[in-house]
């Protein structure tokens, strides 16, 4: 018996989530079934994040334990061919037989992704969400300022949930623009509206998330942006411990986890 | 009476390209039925590059004859609203009434987008082509320069086609390797076969192009970079005027035609 971890990129337009539910169709039971049926045994991950509906992954982790004599790093080649194309693993490897990739200490890296112009780009819409009223970027930068170090993050935090313990630690928090390409029929690439369509994309590292925590920074972010809160507003958000002192919960589209980072020997020990 | 011209953006990849025909939804007919229904007249669009089943476009370019007062300016915003959204008009304005898209002087832009990696990457995989052998892009960077200039590109166009005149001038032809930010368990980024995910784009500008021309340069590019052909061979390529002499035609999927440049005097006089 070994324990094996698999590193999972998703596109999670058509899927229910990660995690495993009675109705429609998710990315957990998708695994379940194709290792099932690849490795001859009764197969169930264990998956560290348990991404919501529309939520995209890079590289999300999950282990789970085999009597198959397929080496750890040879199972993604082995998987992948029997997995739809929106879903594929990018790495496996053998771990220690009691990592649970929930139980230990990580960092965690989302991105989320506003694409911010006067009509929406078909290209993008998966991966992005769409707002046409220009950002005040520099606002939300000042905001994402305040957010970042050890809080209790009970105000970004979906009331559909019960956790105790609400402390995290964002150890980054980012809010980067980043040109389109102009193609406009104006010289200067600007449109006839003259506004410069752009991609402004949110990214944060920190050691856990609380439930929807991200998309409501986010969707916070985004009401500075549009000056309904000021940046320095954010202290009070967090300060009140309170899930209507934050914005509201931005769309799952635009949300991909990017990385899991466990420390080397927490995996291997 | 007056003449529209809208900039089109597009995934292709649920269509059968840009032409209206019997069997099958295409992006001509969708502009067809929806301005027909938004303005109350038989309106059919003239379209300037007839892209092939699943090509991409950020700015492909129509124009259509209307008696709505509707301003030209503002049609994108009328229209928008009615097309599916993987179809989006990103700019519309009045032009000459004698303007024709396809008869006029100007130069496009097209990309050929290949990901390069152990695995595909499920958020990359509509827009791009994935190829898992490492390519020898210098190589292909050298390859390209051949193919700068004005030739005669007969080599290069499907022989599903009958043009009499086959020369062309390529504007530019770069071959540019992107990073992609490695997600890997291993500190370097490294995959556990020890290559790094990359996206290679191939940009090119030329005054027009023969049917599949992107297509067959980038399957070309790609032979030169698995080293089935030398950089130097595609001046024999081209010299051959014989479509055997080029390469196979890369997939559509990775192919957007992105820009359209018209002289404002061919547009407005």
């Amino acid at each position: 018996m070994k324990r094996v971890m698999l590193r999972v990129a998703y596109d999670g337009t058509e899927y229910c989530g990660w995690q495993r539910q009675p109705n429609g169709i998710t990315v957990e039971g998708i695994l379940n079934s194709r290792l099932s049926a690849l490795l001859g045994e009764d197969i169930e991950v264990i998956g560290a994040s348990r991404t919501d509906a529309g939520v995209h992954a890079r590289g999300n982790v999950c282990v789970f334990d085999t009597k198959s004599r397929i080496p750890g790093e040879k199972l993604a080649h082995a998987l992948n061919p029997s997995l739809p194309e929106d879903i594929t693993v990018q790495e496996s490897c053998e771990v220690a037989a009691d990592f649970h990739p929930r139980h230990c200490d990580c960092n965690k890296t989302y991105e989320y992704q506003i694409y911010n112009a006067t009509f929406p780009d078909p290209l993008l819409r998966r991966y992005s969400h769409f707002l046409y009223r220009p950002l005040d970027v520099s606002a939300m930068q000042q905001a994402a300022k305040y957010l970042v170090g050890e809080h209790d993050f009970k105000s970004f935090c979906s009331v559909n949930t019960q956790v105790n313990e609400t402390v995290r630690r964002v150890n980054y928090l980012e809010v980067l623009e980043g040109g389109i390409r102009p193609y406009g029929f104006g010289a200067t690439g600007e449109t006839s509206d003259g506004i410069m369509p752009r991609l402004i994309t949110i990214r944060i590292n920190g050691n856990g998330f609380l439930y929807n925590m991200v998309r409501i920074i986010a969707g916070t972010l985004i009401e500075v942006g549009y000056h309904k809160r000021t940046p320095k507003s954010l202290a009070e958000s967090l300060a009140a411990c309170d899930r209507k002192a934050a914005g509201a919960t931005a769309p799952a589209c635009g949300l991909t986890l990017l990385e899991i980072q466990y420390g080397k020997t927490s995996m291997f020990q």
